[in-house]
């Protein structure tokens, strides 16, 4: 196969969790194109030195090599434009808007919920590299962002929209799945694949929403190693 | 004039802020189409039952008359295709979004900034319509809602989506405004048009987004009449 993925995973080199490479990995799926996924680390920059880039995703298709979830995404559609990603110029930029979204309105929030078990999920020798690159970016200890009540408030604050969506509609996109789903689905991957903690109740709109996508390209999500399934909780 | 709109305004009849007929007035305007505006109040109901409906904006176009302000963004796009507001289905799911994110992330924020001003510039006979149905729905009174500062801190974290997507391009559609901007623009415009509070900071990406709006369309929201404009503040 001349395409491959290089993909971020943990200690086990199944589990895969980054939500930019999640974000690639259902638009793969979606344009029905097959992928080699590599597992990377944190700490391999060396790997990713051809690429002139330091992370994932990095997608290699035959000779070319494209860095940036959304950037991939952008060059799936001008290469494979069967099954539109983004769709037109109004499409395309609508779809920025979820791609902020998702990293502006969600992702910390959720990071406050799950960091400590992102923490304990990644491989020993990314820990030291792992906790200075988000202790500085943060400002402070992830012990002491570490705060899964406040972040379950912030991110109630934030889901809002999104959930008023999935209400009157399948998908952020319509009756299908398309890009503006994989933007925001990417972030609830990660939690899915990483946390012992569900994020959404069951009863929550937002959980219809997300188990459609996990059954989405022949569940494509619905497949992906989770820390639960890997070892028993810590906890009792 | 065989278009008319419906629009709320204030004891001063000049004064237009409802978001959602600003949505409209963006719109039409959008696609060039004149339209005469009829001041309209909380308790002029009877007005309205010839639409079977007791809010606005309410649009009269020839024999045909819309509710709502996203049905008449797409009634709008079906009867006038040219310069599309909502686009292609992928970009008319991608717009929901954007009437989700302003009505669910935004207006309550808001809300607790400006909702004092907007019960002082409201006609006399609508204040105990408006601080009846306002209180229900709050479930509390005005007084104890109105938490300016709350009300910021709120609004800041909601906005992150969208400065990260005036930070990278003009407006929220792209190089031109667009539907997605005026189901934003609106609540804006609300804030604008009532508050005496400026919401944004003038080195704010979004202050400069919105001057952008304000001058579109031959400055049709520049143009408008606001509290400030009306009479000097209560306040030293």
């Amino acid at each position: 196969m001349t395409r491959h993925l290089f993909d971020l995973c943990g200690a086990h080199p199944g589990l895969r969790f980054s939500p930019f490479c999640w974000r690639v990995r259902f638009a793969l799926a979606h344009k029905g194109l097959d992928v080699d996924t590599r597992p990377w680390r944190f700490t391999d920059k060396a790997t990713l030195a051809f690429a002139e880039h330091d992370k994932v995703p990095v997608l290699v298709d035959g000779d070319r090599t494209i860095t940036d979830s959304f950037a991939i995404l952008e060059y799936l559609d001008q290469h494979y434009p069967e099954a539109a990603l983004l769709g037109d110029e109004t499409g395309q930029a609508r779809a920025r808007f979820f791609k902020h979204y998702s990293e502006q309105a969600l992702a910390l929030p959720m990071m406050r919920i799950i960091i400590l078990d992102l923490f304990q999920a990644i491989a020993p020798q990314d820990q030291a590299y792992f906790r200075r690159s988000r202790e500085a970016r943060l400002g402070q200890s992830l012990e002491t962002f570490h705060q899964p009540e406040r972040g379950a408030i912030e991110l109630e604050a934030a889901l809002g929209p999104l959930r008023a969506r999935v209400k009157e509609a399948a998908f952020v996109d319509g009756e299908a799945p398309g890009g503006g789903d994989y933007l925001v689905a990417g972030h609830f991957m990660w939690a899915h694949c990483i946390s012992r903690q569900p994020l959404l109740a069951p009863e929550d709109p937002l959980h219809a929403w997300f188990e459609r996508i996990l059954d989405a390209h022949q569940g494509l999500g619905r497949r992906a190693l989770r820390t639960v399934d890997l070892a028993p909780s810590a906890s009792p």
